[in-house]
């Protein structure tokens, strides 16, 4: 269903082609990427971003780092782009993946391209999954409100909170969507937009402080997720905890719709998450004009904990946990750790 | 103390001089305003807005209107005013004077100048009583959260929720201020930035999607009003009943800050304020910029209702009316009616 792309790796010419999503949604124009320092720049001026798709992008920065065969550069490469952006926790997840595999390797470049392309596969069946399991939630018509872009370009499948929008699409349920256009980068207003009517959804834009207006007509909030911390906690773009705290208010249902790879197991709660900083010029500036006065401090967190209690459940490829809480992600860790012969994550 | 006057009525060249707020922070730019077209058209545009000086201005506008002593053109130029901005009931109420004092009139121009000069001069006292009133509430530093401009640059006087911040400044109290920049037209980022920094008051300037991040930290809200119905529902810039949300949650005062030209005795509840809805390109394009997918809606409400239970208390030129409801707030109209020798609302 999805008419586009924004991520994808060409092993003959050994370059990722991506999207520029700085550029939607007047032009979609695509970048090659072609060595560790376009990934890190491409990351880090959100060029390429949403959490699973950094994840994904940082693995094949790597796949990138290793066309000369070396351990050591791969290993200084991956400390580099782990650095491009501290919240999302899918790009350290990735970055550990491929050292562990570097690691056990006898050919560098064959192996990483492998564990790659299993990461980037495992997102899109994830987000499959998500898909599958969060349709069931809406009804037919549902309106739903939803914040910054967890979409197709966020992710290298159909999304995590946008998957649910086009699994239910179709199934004909045909969703209406409130996208709130998620200051200061407006990747609600460019990119939500963009992908979603370019794939036929019935999409409206409202300005974030409009949340509380069009709360008590939504059937259900959804949002994705930069880390869920081990009691549901979860960190996500600036302005998800209000909006979670105003559906509270209104009764409404509020749900996180995230891969297994957003989850931190070795962190306990929200408060333990780091919360990036990002250059105020975001805001004081648009398109080179001044929009604060000069002698006016800017305060620009990108993402902010939304507390599990204020959370009706998290959507994953396993499955919806209601309430979460401890106990209930605690099992999921378990269950993940038995199962798969690759630990999502280390035990440590 | 205020270092500038939104609005000047100069009887010799009989112009109005206003500071286009559209152009700030960047440049303070200063227009002239010579007929009635112009008054409206400032106003529709907002190159002038702030509920207490639109009433400000349309009163100046029909003076402009009373230059050839006629009283149907009068009433025709105050139709046409009071038809550019429904929402903030000033504007009706100051027509609604300046049309019965033209009704009573024998020299026109010089009786319209001299209750415009009231109405100006009755806005800035009510914003030094409020400023008095308010300032009361404000500890040592206290750190207060403000939306969309009720400043100096929405009054003819000091403003109403910012009138406190000056007052409590006057007195030491060094307040802090949070601005949340209020999308679409950014009066919060422009206006109140420029104006607080302008006059020595330490701002930060937040995105209104980080307002929950922030809220913990604040010692009091201060939001202005455009029309508050007789059960004290509250209509105010978009944003506003967001905050009131978030700061319930939190439990931190949540004040309006308003003359009582704001209040409307003649309605009952706020889901009969009538709201303006406003162009959709405000949101949708950015200095010519497009930042909203072409296929993509765009809702453009400019006001919303914040409901009575959520207010702490409103702040008037006549005391805080805490708690507010039907009842205290019938006793504060009869208490009008009954002292004024010019009731500011007709009894109807």
């Amino acid at each position: 269903m999805i008419k586009f792309k924004p991520l994808t790796f060409c092993s003959t010419d050994k370059v990722i082609t991506i999207i520029d999503q700085t550029r939607l949604p007047e032009k979609e124009h695509y970048l090659d990427l072609k060595s560790v320092d376009d990934v890190f720049g491409a990351i880090k001026t959100m060029k390429l971003r949403g959490a699973p798709l950094i994840g994904v992008a940082a693995a094949y920065g790597l796949v990138l780092a290793a066309k000369r065969n070396k351990l050591d550069s791969i290993i200084v490469a991956a400390k580099y782009l782990g650095s491009a952006r501290p919240t999302a926790v899918n790009l350290s997840w990735a970055i550990k993946r491929m050292i562990d595999t570097a690691q056990k390797s006898k050919n560098l470049y064959e192996e990483l391209l492998t564990e790659a392309r299993a990461i980037e596969k495992e997102d899109q069946d994830a987000c499959q999954k998500i898909g599958e399991y969060g349709s069931i939630l809406l009804k037919q018509n549902a309106k739903c409100m939803v914040h910054c872009n967890a979409g197709a370009l966020a992710t290298s499948g159909i999304g995590t909170a946008l998957g649910i929008i086009y699994t239910a699409k179709s199934q004909h349920k045909d969703p209406v969507i409130y996208a709130c256009e998620t200051r200061p980068l407006l990747q609600g207003a460019r990119l939500t937009s963009w992908e979603l009517t370019k794939n036929n959804i019935e999409t409206y834009v409202i300005c974030d402080n409009m949340v509380a207006t069009y709360m008590p007509e939504m059937d259900i909030v959804l949002a994705g997720a930069d880390r869920i911390a081990m009691n549901g906690d979860t960190a996500n773009k600036i302005g998800t905890h209000g909006l979670a705290i105003i559906a509270r208010y209104n009764n409404i249902d509020f749900y996180i719709a995230a891969p297994l790879s957003t989850f931190d197991f070795n962190i306990n709660k929200g408060e333990d998450i780091p919360i990036e900083i990002r250059d105020k010029k975001e805001i004081s500036e648009f398109n080179g004009t001044s929009i604060i006065a000069h002698q006016a401090e800017v305060c620009n967190p990108a993402f902010d904990i939304t507390p599990a209690h204020l959370i009706t459940g998290i959507i994953t490829e396993k499955g919806i946990v209601k309430n979460p809480n401890q106990k209930k992600i605690n099992k999921l860790k378990n269950n993940i750790l038995n199962r798969n012969r690759r630990p999502l994550v280390s035990s440590q």
